[in-house]
């Protein structure tokens, strides 16, 4: 079981500020409260199973987490007037950064009446010498409609974290003390190493992440925002697969929707459009040939009902491309599973003289550039409201996210270890296999 | 602290029959397990506030009960070719329903291969000897394309509930041993007296209910079926109301929303469209006049910003509606709190001499007939599939759930007691504020 | 037959400048081309009917008219440095106004380099002394995303247009030389009396109107910018009450949309949906009672179906709201026909013993509001540019609009004069008919 | 100018039957009328330009045709009783297959009477003896939601019309004397082979055409059917591009869309997202190198701006592909000119050592597998009472479409001869121009 301190948050100080919130500090006044550092939220893993279990005893089966609770201090860290925030966005696109970037700047301006808050031009290359981008001024105008804009204001781009002592530089010559970085596992460990950096200057700077995975990967948390939209997206193109299929005569439908090591958006988008006969992920290897192998499956499937649809995580059946050759690389780059899977099934029902007709759809960049639905709009508000109250509070290090319906805060370096997965054997996983009708395995013995 | 014997399932009897799944028994083996009856998870409510806390050791403020987890089960009472199934969808229409039915039936029929599956024509009134409804047979084939349609194929109607007797007769008479209820507080207040009808007469018939409230204000659940999709519509009209009120000299927008006595669609909506600048929630008093009242602060408003957005839950200030003399009627039903706001802010600006624009939007039943977003198609997709395992498995009394991401089995009785409430000291609430700039409390001292 | 003069259109004066977009002026060279003035559009009423036609003869019962077709002109008035364009939006809410907004700030700025660009805030009040409501200052950076939000961004309001002294006086103060109104019917008529006025003056102002009637009731042209939006939106509201009457016991669905004096949204919503089962319409008058009567015809449908959708226009069967005495104003303030048949059907019914389940929409702001579509989006492009081109011209007192798919110069005395109407003896409404299942006629002999 | 023997529509023979749609037959009664077939709606082509123009004197430039109203005969050809009638889908898929599929039925069913309708499956091949696939059986329930799904219900598949005896066998031995023949150019060369047959069999069959042309280029008529709600599924592929494009340095979205021969879509496309910044269509050939080619103008563009989106129709620039050796074959397909773009645009930036981000984007199957938009399920309904209204009355060897907003008879020899297409000296392209700011041409001298 993982101990307290490896969810120990880190501060930059003694807070000795009066927040100009004015909430409540008192439970029982019916009005809003400010948050303790002692407000705790559990975060559970793993099965209770238990004959005689008694209430407050977990099995050995059981990891549990308690973790501190997000949301607005009584007393803060910085004073509002001397506030400098820079906000980054990196990596790829994801639906509601510009409503996380919104909430951001509204509540550090409408909430601790901060005046100084610039944007970060196209992810840490905003920070590079070489690139001379100038910082892009925010406040609650300019941010007045952005959510209703796919993509992110501010620009994005890959890599740059690792530039740590020119990133370090540039917040120093900013003047920054606050930087709100939103972006993924890479994104997170470049703030975690200017972070330390800016330690070892003795820079009171908060480095605060709001984690951002499409692909819903993070440990501990709920999920990840954009991961709803995404699977609204997905679904959509699973539609569009499904009604080409039925349409055709021996009609094959093929969405390759993203998730690099992990299933959720394919699970959920199976799930949600009910549409799909077949979901293959990352975290299950199949077999193509053989009794139990998709392509047989598929054989039977078409033969009883003419036409099938199937929904593929871009890491899924990484084993059979590499095994086909289709990969030279040997480094990490993904196989084209779609591609891959598109050629090997028509050629396999040509060589058995079966037509098919196989639409094979890759709708990522349309779900990544979507605008937030409403239930990802909400999530974006809320993180980027209490990402600015850990800020304000001093706290670094840390991510802010969604855990068993609460918002806390996460170390970073607790968080980035590793990612989270689908369960082949978890609930979420055989509810996909009875929506979708799969059988249990499409490995042979 | 709630017992362990008030969170327990009844059953029929015991289980002699194979599941017909082919699930696996075995954890490791990375394939989909059957659940044990002993698998539990965790429900908590309260704060975990603890000056040294431990883990394991929940604080006296906190509450924690240990749920049973639904899904498929080794062993099961009903042999598949002796069931036959009924499904009565009651109250209110609610996004999902279809998905609900689509879902029961898909799995009764794919997973067990049960083939006599009926649905129960209008609500309760289906069962009643002076309708006179027949049955409508159900097959995936019928169901295959329902959940595009809003509204119920089964057709709903209020009340009849109560009428145990003879809904135990036409249960009888039928010769259903399963009957899946779809419905709110009322609905599975009824079908717990009809469950307890049947015992009385040793019938064997498993009563599942499918919790279905759009207000979303179910104990111990994380959400319930449509509301996010219900959240989606709302927020289209707040948007509306929001160009209108931006588009007009003082303009003001006003939506009404569903939540009769829970604020979950208000705040969320405000949340979600971040467009709203008062969200008013039958959870928090407010005064209308004096210093602190909604009138002054809406003209503070406008006198800033030329428009304001309102959106009222319609459980909202019903002791203003009834102080106004609004509603004479002295029972349960509520004052029309969109209308009566709309006249007072309507005179009160006018008495002023500031001649407003306020449009009004009550925009329910657009957002009760809606189809599922993909988010609730997957959860009614997970729960229908989830009351059919337990149902095959015997159990009777109980509500299919999500706790805390995970389907569990929740004992009608315990359910149905109270309602969940949006906690005006707690961060849900606290973020509505800061996203919308509400003040604290519209209260005078 | 209307003759040539009739549809000749004000110019302002020679034309000696070279306009800078740099077009081709011959056909030929599959180049775009400039326009000419004596380039025509046909505009063709009624019917061709003709035993023996022969082409080119149209038969008495024909109206035919060319008018000016729209488009860049070769030789322009204005010189583009010395233009200060003003743009107003006035009336109700209509998808699209933020379109035509941006469409002509990008014409003036990027096609002809015209750098002064304002817009008049909240409608004509804008140039009213009272309100002393400053400009909105306009270029390509300010309204670039603008289309992506409903309402119109300069704000708008009712009248003031009759002030129409005042009006020139501010247009003079202002120094504007260039006057676009986006407006309805009472727009228009103002807009040609400022241009009246200007001209008393001397003042060589271009006064070029883009007209804005959601309800598609203007004279000669095709459809009107907003009209395909507001049928979407108000299929939405059909196909909700739809849900709602199927799924309930003699549920009827009752959507009141707009249309004052036209029917064509209303009609189009019932094509559209294909699920309304009476559409009632300011141009076709219908009695309640009687054999034929709606009552009637309603009990007979319900009788074989269950369940009905009525969709009514705001102006329809006015002569009965007002028998009802529902509306004592005397003046031509609409009655509410929504709400008068909502109860005088309840009413019936429960008279008659057989309670039916009544559900009213009136979906109105949520239309008005909403982001135009695609293909109204093409069309307010297509409008804004085509009212530079004729402004930069040096054409006035016109309207531009689209006829037989072609853009044309209307001028803005000849539209003004009557609405378009739905023809009850036409094919638009016979498909109607057919498409609902309504009886030929609802009156009795 | 084309004679009116061109446009004159075949008759199966007198008709002496009563419609059973009791229509008025005077003009003036306010009742809606049946259609003689004297009526004539005008279709007009080219420019009226003339100096001095009388009305009825079209110039030399301009082509003008009378053509046959659609609509309900007073008297008809086929008794209703003895009617059987089949539809056939063919070709590709297009938004509203399943509208005009139920508006057919429903019209045919609830209009005349008719009872026997069958949907013939999978295109032509559903007549062709060795894949022997069982008729569909149709009638208004079976129909009833069926425009909530995208695809057609009834299947579909490319050629077989050309193997006219076989398809003239299957409908003598179906007994068939009414086809409805839903798709493209090719399949209504095949109807009009499959009439000539019929007739030569002295077998009395309506065969009428309901023209499907995603790409919008048939002679004549305003538009087709699913071309708008294409054109707003495009444009939200655009606004993806554009999305991605804006969030990068030197982002280029790049979107290729349908049409082969005409470049509708993507001119319509780009005027609606006002996003794009060049529209590349088969009408208009350009250059990539040189100081006027694409390669040029998007450098100029980056270098002002940063991004850059350019929609591709498919038929665009095949003189480049080629010239590429990207296409061997030397037929008809088409080289693939957005995979050849991105190569093209990629290399020649990585050459000038400017990198830039492109993100190419081909969102065909989910535009045409899309469910009809509102202004779409209009036409579609109209289109398809209209067909059945032509049948019923003995008319054979017609296409059903719209002109100038009026539903006409074209015969079908007149329409299959060529395609239409987009004038690159007409004012929608040069409006596209105007929009996108692209120049005036991309061809070096």
């Amino acid at each position: 079981m993982l101990g307290k301190e490896h969810f120990t948050v880190t501060s930059l100080g003694p807070r000795a500020i009066a927040s100009p919130m004015q909430l409540s500090n008192t439970y029982g006044d019916n009005l809003a409260n400010y948050v303790h550092d002692d407000d705790r939220q559990r975060w559970l893993k793993g099965r209770l199973t238990v004959p005689g279990v008694k209430i407050g005893e977990e099995s050995a089966t059981t990891e549990a987490v308690l973790l501190e609770k997000a949301g607005p201090r009584a007393q803060i860290y910085f004073n509002p007037a001397h506030v400098h925030a820079g906000i980054v966005t990196c990596g790829g696109l994801c639906p509601g950064l510009n409503d996380v970037v919104r909430s951001v700047v509204r509540a550090l301006w409408n909430r601790y009446g901060v005046r100084r808050i610039s944007g970060i031009r196209y992810g840490y290359h905003g920070f590079l010498p070489e690139f001379a981008l100038p910082l892009m001024t925010l406040n609650p105008d300019v941010v007045d409609d952005i959510h209703k804009i796919g993509g992110t204001v501010l620009g994005t781009s890959r890599g740059g974290g690792e530039r740590t002592a020119e990133i370090a530089d540039a917040i120093e010559r900013l003047n920054l003390n606050m930087l709100f970085t939103v972006g993924g596992d890479g994104t997170q460990k470049g703030s975690l190493a200017i972070a330390d950096e800016l330690e070892r200057r003795s820079l009171k700077v908060a480095v605060v992440g709001i984690p951002k995975t499409i692909d819903n990967d993070l440990l501990y948390i709920d999920r990840s925002f954009g991961f709803e939209t995404a699977v609204e997206k997905a679904a959509e193109a699973v539609s569009a697969a499904h009604a080409e299929a039925q349409s055709a005569m021996n009609g094959v439908g093929l969405v390759k929707v993203m998730g690099r090591d992990s299933g959720f958006i394919a699970v959920h988008t199976a799930l949600a459009t009910h549409e799909a006969n077949f979901v293959l992920i990352p975290e299950v290897q199949f077999d193509l040939d053989g009794p139990k192998g998709l392509l047989t499956r598929l054989e039977e499937r078409l033969a009883k009902r003419n036409h099938a649809v199937i929904v593929v995580a871009e890491g899924a059946g990484q084993d059979l491309v590499s095994a086909a050759g289709e990969d030279a690389s040997g480094n990490s780059k993904l196989g084209d599973i779609g591609s891959f899977l598109k050629e090997i099934i028509t050629a396999h029902f040509k060589a058995k003289g079966l037509p098919i007709n196989l639409k094979y759809i890759d709708p990522s960049y349309i779900i990544r550039s979507a605008t937030a639905s409403p239930t990802d709009s909400v999530y974006c508000e809320r993180l980027g409201a209490n990402a600015v109250h850990a800020a304000m509070a001093g706290k670094t290090r840390l991510l802010v996210g969604m855990v068993n319906n609460k918002f806390v805060h996460l170390p970073t370096p607790a968080v980035v270890e590793h990612r989270s997965k689908v369960d082949p054997e978890g609930s979420l996983y055989r509810d996909a296999l009875d929506s979708t009708g799969q059988p249990l395995s499409l490995l042979n013995d």
